[in-house]
């Protein structure tokens, strides 16, 4: 699968490139600064080799073929992101925002949400992008480090949330490709209102406990996926 | 330990009654109407056996001797419970808020999230209580089947959050006599506004896959705890 990662050379979006690249996908790291995203398609590299598919190109350019465009930046810079890329997006793209809404947008802390107007960061994505885009809510719980750490599998599941039920199927096998990690369906794209929230509860429970890895799993059923 | 459980006859309510009972604490199942406390005094006794501590009683008076005080009530009835057993608790009690603002309280759906003028339905019952109770928020995503399946053990985590540390440690250990499950302390009580949204985040979860136990562990750490 062809993936472009806007915001890729943060810690979530690098993080995904790297499992993505071992899972075999080509993924195209996109930043605002092209020097960046070939750092980063440096560092990848020499993490997992020379063959891996990985390529850079500045966020605009970076999406200009790809089926899904996952973004991954600070809620302060959301909007300015998807006014780089929205123009740039292929048909029917699937885009998958991983923002929360963190009052740290706004001086406040990072485990205060602040309330989109739209109720949610993903819901506010989908007014920043062509009607025919296919916006996903996903991996707002997934810990950078635990995407880092490449040599252990993830052990956490992803939440994914939409209304396009393939749109979500797509992206389910992106996280199913990650050693460790399951999809669960947590529903239509409002329901990023709840899944955005989860990202300050674990980053308090972080600071609690002096880590940098809690994550969810969801029990009750002995496998997930697309129900 | 004794625990009085407000609105201890509904499924989430009965369910807390007969693990804390199985742990071998002294419970009191409160309800609206003495004859139902008392049925469910005589079924609980039924599944346990007659020697455990269980007593029933209206809500106003089950929490009269009972310094940990647990409210298990749909978003409708919170104030009308509070208005009833505010004047009765002991000083400094306890208060554990398992409220979720289901916006099934005012006939939308139970899969979406009212917004309390005060942040949260424990935050709203903190404004109901004398000022020394102490409101703690937890329970929310635990599975009535769960509690009910009283020959498996449980195997979900509950987030605790609240103010004071001490009672959040009280219930902690509630928590930790319940076969399977752990607490994680989920921060302050305002943190209720992110916890509050997983009941709904499941309950849209268990209708897509037909299910009525999903639940959460949480991951990235060996143990939990008090941290």
């Amino acid at each position: 699968m062809k993936v472009a990662i806007a915001g890729g050379t943060g810690k979530e979006g690098f993080g995904l490139a790297l499992r993505f690249l071992m899972a075999g996908h080509n993924v195209t790291i996109g930043s605002r600064d092209a020097a960046k995203a070939a750092a980063s398609v440096a560092e990848a590299k020499e993490l997992l080799g020379d063959d891996v598919a990985v390529d850079g190109a500045e966020n605009a350019e970076a999406v200009v073929d790809a089926p899904v465009v996952v973004v991954t930046v600070p809620f302060a810079g959301q909007a300015v992101i998807y006014a780089a890329i929205r123009d740039h997006l292929i048909d029917g793209a699937i885009v998958v925002d991983a923002t929360s809404p963190l009052q740290a947008a706004v001086g406040g802390k990072a485990w205060e949400v602040l309330r989109p107007w739209q109720g949610s960061a993903a819901e506010f994505a989908a007014t920043l992008v062509p009607e025919n885009a296919r916006v996903v809510g996903a991996f707002h719980t997934v810990a950078a480090a635990s995407l880092r750490a490449i040599d252990h599998p993830v052990e956490e599941d992803v939440l994914v949330v939409g209304d396009d039920a393939e749109a979500k199927s797509t992206v389910g096998e992106l996280v199913e490709g990650i050693p460790g990690m399951r999809w669960v369906d947590g529903g239509p794209l409002a329901m990023a209102r709840i899944t955005e929230g989860l990202t300050p509860l674990l980053i308090s429970i972080n600071r609690r406990y002096k880590t940098k890895e809690s994550g969810f799993r969801i029990v009750g059923r002995e496998t997930w996926g697309a129900g």
